[in-house]
């Protein structure tokens, strides 16, 4: 930046020349080669299918940066990875970015090198964006706000929460809770002198081997907020199936174990970024799994199954055989998680 | 919402059972008839052409209700009408909200009832939609952020703040500055015992008829943060022409106009969030205004020409002859006016 700024001021957000400024010096260099539009009010896209994906979220993570990640990275993945679970590829992404007048320049252009280099991963260009910039203390340092706009590649697939059969197999495309163990051991400055990493990461990437097999893949859900303890009991109520869980088979990390032990949470319930339930057909649960193993998900697991028993519920069963309802978390869980 | 709560918990963000009646119990009501999308990940949707008009803007106005309007009904026209710049008409419509705990309910359904009158108003239906609760004190009150996509009705059209020839007519679609006055004087409770309302609204139905009309429209652009002169010196950047703006021209209400004085500001500066500028051939010039003046723009005026002189430079012209350079506005203006 010009004049060696080194934090965010109101004018730059006040629409005149220093907003240019914070523009075409800041975020066009990272974005260089990602970018569609040159300055109009909206950017024109070609979709070469009628039919598209689209999602929105807002990123407000606490902190700003975590192992793994930044809350630049977690807003490009998130919103990829939600189209990505209907079966869309990420093609355009738009972005919203609200800064605190103060905020450090330097930790801004980390911010948006990260989601620059996250998006070039992704293959999906930037097609609008807009800036903020609001009086100090009005929010907590940056807040972004992506939007993914995914196309079918792949147009046989009918992914839905609504029509999960009973007789799948549940499963799980990595180790659980890595996410929300992170940012809470982060946050709280809890030196867990370990090497411990958010899974946030792209997801379509890791499935499209799985989009291109042919076999029969009924849902898909990437496990956020609420963690796979929310996808299994919205798939049940959705579907109105009973849906099994075997808790010795769930992928958790002795470390992510060791927090929720600590803290008293547990594992299911905390979130996740780069990890999805996938629900698909028994007999072609061996198949997707492979082909997890061998695409970038070393640690996917089957982790249950679903039935035609306790419609609508959720049960998880211990190794030595007691069963309880597994229910939708509740109360304030973790705030600023993603 | 059940058990008579009168305010945002941190709950209603966790992503559990208390996020899904926020939205089934406050949000759905008020959309009903227009959100597309039953709980999956993404929205799909079909496009009837190929090539659509995509934007994106964070909306963080202080105060979040003001004379006419608030930050949800400002929320669905800021975008619909950025695609409605490109000749889009916005087809879908996807937001983020984010909520600080302690937000008042009612509060929140104010401003969702706005959101859907206005969305139900523009004919795009939601798509996607994110909810998001903060800790107190992380964000002022409520955020929201919106995406248009939009369909090109008039394929004729191409509009573009580059190719902006010179001998063209420049036209405003109403009065200029109205909503920055009106928040700066909601924001100061400045007592004005005035009856000034915020010109927030949707601009795409009356510039349909000009669309539809076959005149040679050029360029087209809302004046929000930054005002008309950052539009014009925009458009002069980017066609390389010079723009002639004559003073006595701007329609600007005499409320506004007292408020400007009283201030030190120039309406010129302030922004617009139902008003736009057109570039236009100057022998059309007059039928466009005709088709304004017929379809709810009763105040839009011819303001100046485009020229060979002076190229990238904007100049105002008083009714006396004087002449001077009208700049890019810089420094901090208002923040938090959009």
């Amino acid at each position: 930046m010009k004049h060696n700024l080194d934090s965010i001021l109101l004018s730059h957000g006040s629409g005149g020349i220093e907003s240019q400024n914070l523009i075409t010096e800041l975020f066009y260099p990272f974005l260089e080669g990602c970018v569609i539009g040159d300055g109009e009010d909206a950017g024109i896209v070609k979709m070469d299918s009628n039919i598209c994906a689209i999602s929105t979220d807002g990123y407000v993570v606490s902190p700003i940066f975590f192992a793994g990640g930044d809350i630049g990275k977690l807003s490009v993945c998130g919103s990829c990875n939600d189209v990505a679970m209907m079966g869309a590829k990420a093609k355009y992404l738009s972005a919203s970015f609200m800064l605190e007048e103060g905020f450090k320049i330097s930790d801004l252009s980390r911010i948006v090198e990260s989601f620059s280099t996250t998006l070039k991963a992704s293959g999906a260009k930037l097609v609008s964006a807009d800036t903020k910039v609001l009086p100090k203390g009005s929010l907590d340092k940056i807040f972004i706000t992506t939007t993914a706009i995914g196309e079918f590649l792949y147009p046989h697939l009918r992914l839905s929460a609504f029509t999960i059969p009973t007789d799948c197999a549940i499963i799980v495309s990595g180790n659980i809770g890595t996410h929300g163990a992170v940012i809470y051991s982060n946050r709280e400055e809890i030196n867990l002198n370990s090497t411990l990493q958010s899974d946030c990461a792209l997801l379509y990437p890791i499935l499209e081997p799985l989009f291109a097999s042919g076999l029969n893949l009924y849902a898909l859900r990437d496990a956020t907020r609420g963690g796979i303890a929310s996808v299994l009991n919205e798939w049940a109520r959705a579907s109105n199936i009973g849906i099994t869980i075997l808790d010795s088979n769930l992928p958790i990390l002795p470390q992510v174990q060791g927090i929720c032990e600590l803290l008293g949470f547990e594992a299911y319930n905390l979130a996740n970024e780069g990890m999805c339930v996938l629900s698909i057909a028994k007999n072609d649960a061996k198949k997707a799994l492979e082909l997890l193993h061998d695409n970038g998900a070393p640690n996917a697991a089957i982790i249950g199954y679903t039935t035609n028993k306790n419609p609508k519920r959720v049960v998880l069963e211990t190794a030595f055989g007691a069963k309880r309802f597994l229910d939708y978390p509740s109360g304030e869980l973790l705030p600023r998680i993603c």
